[in-house]
């Protein structure tokens, strides 16, 4: 808590920083709920407004390192070498987004989960975002077996898929200081989901559906 | 909308119906969230707190049939031979658990979506519910793999199956009239999710962890 809090001409390319700081002070001091975006801005020493240049809402900074890493996603999607099975190349995004995701980044939300006490707020948060990562890789599993995004099978694969990815990273952000490498717990848990849907996303489109 | 509203009188035995008759009218009529339980209550002929007695929150109303169908979850999984490997037993399970639902009990929040506008709170109380299945289906998988309930594989497998049920139920629901059976639907998506757990899952405790 000794990091000097901002009182106006801070070059703008540090704002977002200093509001994600004095977000984390202010959550820490006094639990999330009681902490408004009013006070955020305050503490950082901007004006509303600026905070809602870099955040839609105060939830958002429960999110700061994970919401980089998903942003991420569609160049890690684009990355994926086209050669790859269906299957193959989902695993190959699902570990290369962990591989991404720097070894400190865990929520405070699960970090600090007592004295924050956002749990409600973190859980409808998160779901926003695994539902927005399994439609971006519903797409692409769309694009690479040949099938519609609209498909069943589609949707099934890559929704259990976003479900296992969540469940290796929960594991992990909660296993203390030996947690090990994000990218084998998300391997654990991602590969056997992997494995069940290849040899139906990997056969090609269906022929009646 | 002929149906007769309740004015007293009534058995006791159908405040919950009438309940549940008057919301769905309530919510058709006017919208999910201009809806308040006072309404609810007053259009049933019954006072707030008989409301309570039967719903905790009114978006229990939005999953009157699916809530009927998992509270029948721990009977259902009593019920999976003991002779099954965990990935089977967890394939049986899902299947009994939709072949018990009605092919009827589509949540209003889904057949009647734009009437009714209640997709944040639908998606919210869904979560929970998903939560819910996924600690109950994970209890009962480590029981049946001689694991920990805290296992990290037991986590990813049943927090998959759910993922992948919820997407079978979904994709069945939004299906229109020709939807089939449920548990069809249930089976495509969810068999997957036990198949590539199974080697692991069915392989016994792990001997370190």
């Amino acid at each position: 808590m000794t990091k000097s809090s901002g009182r106006g001409g801070r070059p703008r390319a540090s704002s977002r920083r200093t509001l994600e700081d004095a977000a984390g002070e202010l959550f820490l001091e006094q639990g999330y709920a009681r902490t408004t975006i009013d006070q955020i801005a305050q503490r950082a020493g901007v004006g509303r407004n600026t905070f809602f240049n870099y955040f839609a809402t105060k939830s958002d900074l429960l999110w700061l390192d994970v919401d980089d890493t998903l942003r991420a996603l569609p160049e890690v999607l684009a990355a994926v070498p086209a050669g790859l099975a269906p299957s193959a190349a989902l695993r190959e995004a699902l570990l290369e987004l962990a591989a991404r995701h720097p070894h400190r980044g865990i929520p405070l939300a699960l970090s600090q989960r007592e004295t924050i006490g956002a749990e409600a707020e973190f859980r409808a948060s998160g779901l926003e975002r695994f539902l927005g990562v399994a439609a971006e890789l519903g797409e692409f599993l769309a694009a690479r077996s040949g099938r519609s995004p609209g498909d069943r099978l589609v949707h099934a694969a890559s929704s259990a898929a976003v479900a296992a990815l969540v469940s290796g990273a929960a594991g992990w952000a909660l296993a203390g200081v030996e947690r090990g490498a994000l990218v084998e717990a998300v391997r654990e848990a991602v590969d056997p989901v992997c494995l069940g849907y290849a040899p139906l996303l990997d056969a090609g489109p269906a022929v009646t559906r």
